[in-house]
């Protein structure tokens, strides 16, 4: 969900930006975004992660409803979001799926911690961690916080998604 | 988590017969719990499924923690639970597990809708729509609503349980 088809790193920036005027490394953001802000603010921005409504109102990465929308059609999904470790986020992560991706139910959407249990064809994830156990085809998707991983395949965007997808 | 090591069926029961007086038919519940409650009212039992607070507040089922306690030192357990139907249940499932079983974390919760996406070794249910698709054994556990199913393998209580898992 995060950073594949929801926004979180790109909400944040915006409003540390506009909150505390200084800039955002995201040449720095090996491994995780949060390490792409200025040190000093690290633990107040990880708070905002917990605070409820943070999840509910974020922009949707470009192209991923049109293009899941025709996946939909041609494959069973899941959304499948690690998102326990944040308690306030889940039912704003449920509401903001049935807003923007009304054509998915709330059958389809699995909240989890690790991403262990899950099996598959086809996994598309931003992380490593929730990608190396995983039994199918993995696909890394490229965010400024895994632009340094080597050894998987890669999807680049939603567009890209649709050359590999729908084709 | 639901009917397995969480008790809303017993919640349920004791508050509608507090508040309406009449009795709950055990043998009328062949599939679902709520055909046990007079037709009149099923409507009302159901909308309190959805109300915050409901998941919250549910009796633990006999021997659960300290079985379960004993079984997450030898296996690696996930607990899903099919809650992403009933929005507001999902922070209160979350809660209810970290008060009653602190020894789990919030990695292994896993809160969804089908549990189709779900592999393992062993899984304990007490519906057979969610056990079907399981590759790995499969148990059911014994309640109201499935005591007439055959063809499954089943746990009647923790105790069972800890002769199945920890012996």
């Amino acid at each position: 969900m995060d950073e594949v088809i929801a926004d979180p790193m790109g909400a944040m920036i915006a409003w540390y930006e506009k909150a505390h005027g200084l800039p955002v490394d995201l040449n720095k953001m090996n491994g995780s975004w949060l390490m792409g802000f200025p040190e000093q603010h690290q633990k107040l921005v990880r708070a905002r992660l917990y605070e409820p409504g943070f999840f509910r109102d974020l922009p949707v990465m470009k192209d991923s409803v049109e293009v899941l929308k025709e996946m939909n059609q041609r494959y069973e999904i899941f959304i499948v979001s690690a998102a326990t470790e944040f308690p306030n986020s889940l039912k704003d992560k449920l509401d903001w799926l049935m807003e923007h991706f009304p054509f998915f139910t709330w059958k389809q959407l699995v909240l989890c911690g690790e991403k262990r249990m899950v099996f598959g064809d086809h996994m598309i994830d931003d992380h490593v961690r929730h990608l190396q156990h995983f039994n199918g085809k993995k696909y890394l998707f490229t965010a400024a916080h895994n632009i340094g991983v080597t050894g998987y395949d890669r999807i680049n965007s939603w567009e890209h998604a649709a050359k590999v997808f729908l084709q």
